[in-house]
């Protein structure tokens, strides 16, 4: 067996294949291996507040699997993600299906834990509704962040079929409970399922600026980018992306897929222009894979987190 | 606009294929355009009792499109299913997603309410935590019932994950409850699942008799069918399918699938030995498009259904 | 049962999910509901007009199956397409597949029925074939139309494999019959299928301007819109959709996949620019779910169909 | 290039993998690289009599391509089926998709030209209505057939959607036209779509006997043969297999499939008894790729021409 | 983090469902977590032998994800195989691609690593090449095996495209070598690609005899077995099945599939009558999840390796 | 059989439709047919290079199979690809999957020999490995290359696994072997793959600059095509084009998938601004048909095919 000691990266074995061994994240060391995490990536495979097609607990699984292939060097930011700070896959949260609440309550528990060790959390879901646990043990130790997400849909309706707490609430719940700066927060790639107008009123009292999918191939991501910087301020960041902002091309695996979405390269494209920010958490949800094919949102979401963990503590140019 | 009065069947209509029109199940009248049904096919689209793969949800609407081609004549019985009682589709339960205890009571006022009309239900899941309901609904009706039930699993399993109701569980609940009657209910299928002996003790309290999937292949269907006639005794019958009770080849579309399974005409071959029983009930459960191929799950679940209609007062020979 | 009177909308039942229930497009009423349909949206199965991949008979259940989540509001218009006017599903028009005369004759048949009401069709195919009957019918009541077309391929063609009337044909035929403003037809996102410089000027003549793709990513949707509106000049104007004017990305499930094509975002990006327009009539065809994946196709002709609907009677800003 | 003189067989290169090159049938020499040939595998693309999912015209080129592993030896005959016999694909016969009654005439053409210069025909469909035309070519040869039909369905109904000749009539046409001897043809494998028992009574009068699925699996297929072999009698003997003969599981690329059906296995073990029998021609149809899956349709379908190809002239043990 | 001591079992924890974590085989402990391993299930990614569709390099990640809901008690049998053994899942075996010999070297080692300390292996392939340097492993332990090989081909061939080890050869190379006991080795489901009779006659030769799949069906399971287990005699027995012995309707997710196999259960019933064999090794390989579907192959074989661990070391009745 | 006589383009018989018969390339005559040919497209069926998912073998096939829609005329550039020079299929080259060193030299020798007649080659993969021995046939004749690499990755990579040679390498080993001129060549949307920045001073080293995928979307392709002019000089041109230089979106079906990439039609205006370049030989590499899905990444590459063969010889407007 391989020796690990002291600040470790992604395996690295000449002799095993990046598509051979049971795969972590990026084939990081797993978080019992270490005694200190800066970074832990970590699954939610939690998605019974689903109102459409469920499935993302299945997402984690999906996303490691297609993790194998990231590599240790980012050469657009001449960064190395895995170098000089601890990351570790830290396995997936220990989570039931059957209870929204009890399972809300059991993933802010797990993430307080870490968070409370000064570790940051980038998470792997699991629907949308693990955003409001990790808002809360974030802004428990960061106090109200400035949340960036990116998504075709608000994410900050009220109760839905008696539920206050389900995939299309955790924004709403979130500013409700103070853990949100109601000035600072930004939708990215907004288009979609908007029943009446009063809905938009309640998205901007729920502290959110909106910048539409429409705006993308219209706006550079460089505009785009300065426009999101304002916003954010210099609040603390936390930033959260549902794959469902990606174009159902590019994102077909998941569960309430909307047309006429971004691409993995326009996402990206914004995400590095975000150099600097004072990210304190994020995630990256909605991954469903009973609908992906040749497992292209899994690449979308795995790098995503990649493209997050390069830029959790990256100094601006 | 087509006319429909009195007792009336399938769409019969030479200038519109079967392909086309907005289906419903086996191109049936709907339950709103008759005065009283006397079969209804119903959807219940509930999978929130999953503990592996969820999506059943949309188990009603693949089925009922994947019912179109199913014919008003059962040669094998000489029957005409549809013909001299009145079947219809009555869409599909008003249920939600995010509470099953909610649920399950919904579900069985709805299905009081067809019940205490005469009219007997084959159901379409969903999750088998539908069964539960629609036992209480028969059973409120008919006293204990002799369940006949087709699965992979028992089902008569304890909590899991802190729920008592859940997919795992309708059987045991059910019989907790005194829906069952304990001497004559039978499981066919039965190969997966089993984490201790004390369970198949658990499972023999609550009324159950096996036939293994093993049987299958080595024993007729008519040995088979003739020992669950035996078992039924002359109670009340519900018939439930899980669809997982069929081999993955025959039902990839399912949430717990387990290999070395039965065929859909290894199936059949035994219900069709099985006229005469006093049906009251049915389902056919567990069917998931996002991971079904060329329908095959669909048309699998839709012929059962209709096996059932056509079985459902079928006098024997 | 839930109680329509007067003018209504989409299904509203907080008990009844999106995804449950018989599903007509948007969960719209349908036309036997109402007394008078201002717009109906109807499906047309029929696809023996295809020279290639064949299948499109499945369109309308597959597009109606995926028009679920469709909703009430269309904030970028600030606008509510289902409140203002009825609009209904009048389901599918009855053709058979075996005789494409025959076919045509009845498509236009049931089409100037319901264009003598008023009612103005938005049609979901089916083949291309499918766009002559229904511009028979619309210039019936019009007059010679003004015909914006979105395809990768011009559809003027000629004979093919002795069929005069084919999917490759009906702008080409409809021009013959007069229906077409010799002036004021536009392709848009062409890209393929030429055999000889000939077809270009047979296309010119038929009344056609041409957009290449090509232009899309070089050419702001503004001035291509601002093209297409001085083209159409005030016209009645009838808005076909082949959906294979997206890129086999976006669109893989069509018969005659082009690459090289334009995203959804781009086919909104110009249509929500034609506000005011004289709107007389729409379709969206060659949806084939055979190959469609997630349904991605299907989603983005129920949204296409969506656009349709809001942009008809959509004044000027 | 390779030389090929004299009787030759498949492909034989040893710096040439089975998965290189243009594939003919089993990488057999083409038609017009021989002199003469004793049997021609056919490819017939036309599907315009389907009244379902459509799509087999692209089944000949399908099926070729997962022919490439069939092999020169069977061992359980003994026999070489390309040694002694000149065999070679024909391609595809000329045929549009737009007219069938045009479509039936040309087939027919071609392969009178085949039968006349003393090739029997193995085609590959293509839908069964391409079955009528072959029928008369043989019969013109031969006389009055005794048909040996493997199919789910019966294909002896009489006209639909206005249409005398499509793929569920092919049977009863010829019979009309004295192609079938009425005394000895066979059904093999039937399960479905009959809507009247009227219909059964047309079928015995079209000159079938019936040996349903539900028969396999209960008698062995030696008696099942033996009673084949009785029925068919010593007439010239035409071999029909529409792959939707089997189950779903085993062929879900086809056009109507029926679950409850029998497996490549079964339909072999009877093929595989059936030596001596005077077989003058023989098809395999409703391949439809678009639904196939990792291609087992197309195995199995290509399988079988492999085993018709061997059967001819093969003498009884 | 869970503790664990002494001789363990699969992973239990009440609040991480099965579908949670990162999977190892069937949620056992890996290898480097004990002290000692009785049985280790290692996967081997190596697919550079295969002569036809390349992939299984993926077999190993695939059957572990599909492992998940193998259960600590197997009914039929009366036995908890994790739980009087030490097994783990020793992770793959490091071996890269590009270089046939070596990889054969590396696994050979790498086995006779873990044979030498009294592990027994249950391996996952990858193609079927890699059971030659598990059988120099095994033989050298244990002298000349008795091979119980079920497979669709017989694997006996000789050089192909100048390799003389690759997928098609393990047991001729195996034979030569000495490390077959050539009176009592036995394929079992047979069926395909012989070329030529001299191959059958080489094949005994290599100390093989024969139950074609054709015999399944015909034969009873116990009959079966009872030949099998008088040709293996009391040698030492190692135990191979190609997952392409199964059917393609239950296992499409293979590199050279053969129709007309035999079903998981038919494959299960054999094996469940082999209780009390000295097994000393076993391998399932020629997983090729880019085929697979819905996971059907990969359970199947993640079942079969369970049924292997179940049966080492199980006493006859 | 239809006489071809002089200079022959594509296949045009009204009466066999595109979808039929047995496909060459973009139904060209193949090689044998003619006495000289001026461009031929071939087949190289190798994947053993591969380092992820292998089965890039069958991209020749799934290539072909694509073309059939591929038109005589390309009205972009009013160019005839297919009339006024010999194109033919050549159908695959020969070469075995067992030995990297032994398959680049059977390739070089093969590609020589069409070279040395004055043919020039456009290549379809195979995985990128082949572009090796292409380039060594390519240099032989026309001296240094400036190579036009389109490709996510840099395939200027060393040793791997212990290969010198494999589909990570080919343009490493080429400047190495002095095939490339040194100032000249041109990577283009590269995105993906590099562990250290010393790789990207290697890859210069190589003669490669690069223009990263990123670029894309922010500079017009006629600004992209005038950097490519300037870089690639007037030495001899070669092509190469990995097709995952397509976003997954566009090209699921290939072996090393990367995210952020370009569309198709971002690939085309690229190459449509290059006419007049002095090109010598062009590949298409890395198709892999089993994660395909619709044919999407097969028309991709077809298409790629045909603008290289309007490409060639394409004098500036």
């Amino acid at each position: 067996m391989r020796e690990r000691e002291g600040i470790v990266g992604q395996r690295e074995d000449p002799d095993l294949p990046r598509y051979a061994g049971i795969a972590s994240f990026a084939l990081l060391p797993q978080l019992h291996e270490v005694e200190h995490a800066d970074i832990a990536v970590v699954g939610i495979p939690f998605d019974s507040g689903t109102s459409f097609r469920p499935g993302a607990r299945f997402g984690p699984a999906h996303v490691r699997e297609h993790s194998r292939q990231l590599h240790p060097y980012h050469y657009l930011h001449d960064a190395f993600p895995f170098r000089d700070r601890q990351v570790v896959d830290a396995g997936d949260f220990r989570v039931g299906p059957y209870d929204i609440e009890a399972a809300v309550a059991a993933i802010e528990a797990q993430a307080r834990q870490l968070v409370e060790q000064g570790t940051r959390i980038v998470a792997i879901g699991g629907d949308h509704t693990i955003a409001l646990p990790l808002l809360r043990a974030a802004a428990a130790e960061h106090g109200p962040l400035a949340v960036l997400h990116f998504d075709a849909h608000l994410d900050t309706w009220d109760v839905l079929h008696g539920a206050s707490i389900w995939h299309g609430s955790p924004f709403r719940r979130a500013a409700e409970e103070g853990l949100l700066d109601l000035e600072h927060c930004q939708h990215v790639g907004t288009r979609a399922g908007v029943y009446d107008p009063s809905e938009l009123e309640d998205d901007a009292r729920a502290g959110f600026a909106m910048i539409g999918s429409d705006e993308f191939g219209r706006v550079p991501a460089e505009r785009l980018a300065a426009r999101i910087r304002e916003r954010l301020g210099d609040r603390p960041v936390y930033i959260s992306v549902d794959i469902d902002v990606l174009d159902p091309a590019h994102a077909p695996g998941t569960g309430t897929p909307e047309v006429a979405g971004i691409s993995t390269r326009e996402l990206f494209a914004v995400l590095r222009e975000l150099r600097g920010l004072p990210i304190v958490g994020c995630d990256v949800v909605e991954v469903l894979p009973a609908h992906d094919h040749a497992g292209i949102t899994g690449l979308a979401a795995a790098h995503t987190a990649w493209e997050f963990v390069t830029l959790i503590d990256l100094p601006e140019r």
